[in-house]
């Protein structure tokens, strides 16, 4: 049986605050340059930027997900049968959620609310009740969590449960914990985790991030397969098998799912 | 109020396989020589060695909870005001579980029988039905795990739910991973994890493990506080405050408990 291997490229990337339209012109631009890729992993909030001067703002900065905007990630991913990744700000009747999609082929495979919100999304943002999904491309099975999800391990488990041999992760990170924390979580799901961190630095008010980049992939051995640096923006494209997701045997006696014991666990 | 400290002896111990006595004495001598700590800590299987030729040896090396043993441990620990920790093989009606024990001032505190058992173990050992639990010793809570407990994330996420502040974590380690995850572990649920680990090498028949050491206490800002040596025996003691684990918060608005969203998780 031929193996089924993906190109994934994750895009550590500096969007400009409230710029919606020249950040989608750089997003697409990003994609022609780096081709060869079957999916393209863009940063939470890559749209937008983080930071937020008020509810207003959040508004003006939303996508419907009847937004013109998708259409042309519609024709964009149907022409070139790749499938994009990334986070906005989702409007849905007025209610707005941190969210990500996964646009594959024309169509929307994939939208996530973010279920933990961090510190201050949680002055303008709805937690989702929508839950951890997964679905398929190109025969692979994508599960999504955004930045702050990290801490939680019931994320990347849940996701795990659902079958999810590959975690996307777009991420907007300030604290230098998550990527040796996913180092863990890949291991003790057996799964692929691929984080697309952004880097620069977002000034609003009396209000300063600097965000802390490292973007990477880890194998679901626990290996770090790739690394960004701190502070650039940048694009690599990496090859995974995510087969090897399948394999949950840590020991040759002991499975990482099966040898869980759900009796003796408090929820 | 008085902040309640503890003093806490991790012991890097290197038993004799299949000496009972000669580990029990070498024990009581650490204790001795190293006064001062109100909790000693051994590692996993501690009194009998890791690895068993047969189930016939299993038995030999096993403690019913009425062995003399437990005796010389009430009045050891009552005249001292201390309380012990550490691995054995218990015997209940003929079952062997890979069990832990804590005895402090005279008084059985927690008997705890591993509920992820690690390869080979399987081969011998019961896997526990009687879960995770947690004990209080001087005003302070402890709950216990031991050692590939660590790979799934329900376990100290439970001893947290049940009140841990302080999770005992007994050690026959060979992977080298643990102890980076350990990280994990304690911010994810803000409480300390204090892990002992055993060194030295064991041999039987076509078997040989060596035992990685670096036993370990990790705070809950994920900090670890002292680490060993991969080989040596040595013994440390470590004053903590463990009511830094009733601080749940990583952020002025998050929570770590507070924050989970069970109805969004499968268990």
């Amino acid at each position: 049986m031929e193996e089924k291997k993906l190109k994934i490229a994750i895009v550590q990337f500096n969007p400009i605050r409230s710029e919606i339209e020249k950040n989608i012109n750089k997003a697409f631009d990003i994609i022609d340059k780096f081709k060869g890729a079957d999916v393209y992993l863009f940063p939470e909030l890559f749209l937008s930027g983080y930071l937020f001067e008020s509810i207003d703002e959040v508004k003006r900065l939303s996508l419907l997900q009847s937004d013109p905007f998708f259409e042309r990630l519609y024709n964009f991913t149907k022409i070139k049968k790749i499938a994009i990744a990334g986070g906005y700000v989702e409007n849905e009747s007025g209610r707005f959620f941190n969210s990500a999609f996964l646009i594959g082929d024309g169509k929307f495979l994939l939208n996530y609310r973010k279920v933990h919100l961090f510190n201050d999304e949680k002055d303008f943002f709805t937690p989702s009740v929508s839950g951890f999904k997964v679905t398929e491309y190109k025969s692979i099975k994508f599960g999504m969590m955004i930045c702050f999800d990290w801490l939680f391990p019931e994320s990347a488990r849940t996701l795990t449960l659902k079958g999810a041999q590959v975690i996307l992760h777009p991420a907007n990170l300030v604290l230098p914990y998550c990527q040796d924390a996913m180092i863990t979580r890949a291991m003790e799901n057996k799964v692929f985790i691929a984080t697309a961190n952004r880097v620069g630095i977002e000034k609003i008010k009396n209000k300063i991030l600097k965000f802390t980049g490292k973007s990477q992939i880890v194998d679901p051995n626990g290996k770090r397969i790739v690394s960004f640096s701190a502070n650039k923006e940048s694009v690599k494209i990496i090859e995974i098998n995510p087969e090897l997701a399948n394999n949950k045997m840590i020991t040759t006696k002991n499975n990482v799912l099966l040898d869980r014991r759900p009796d003796q666990y408090i929820l």
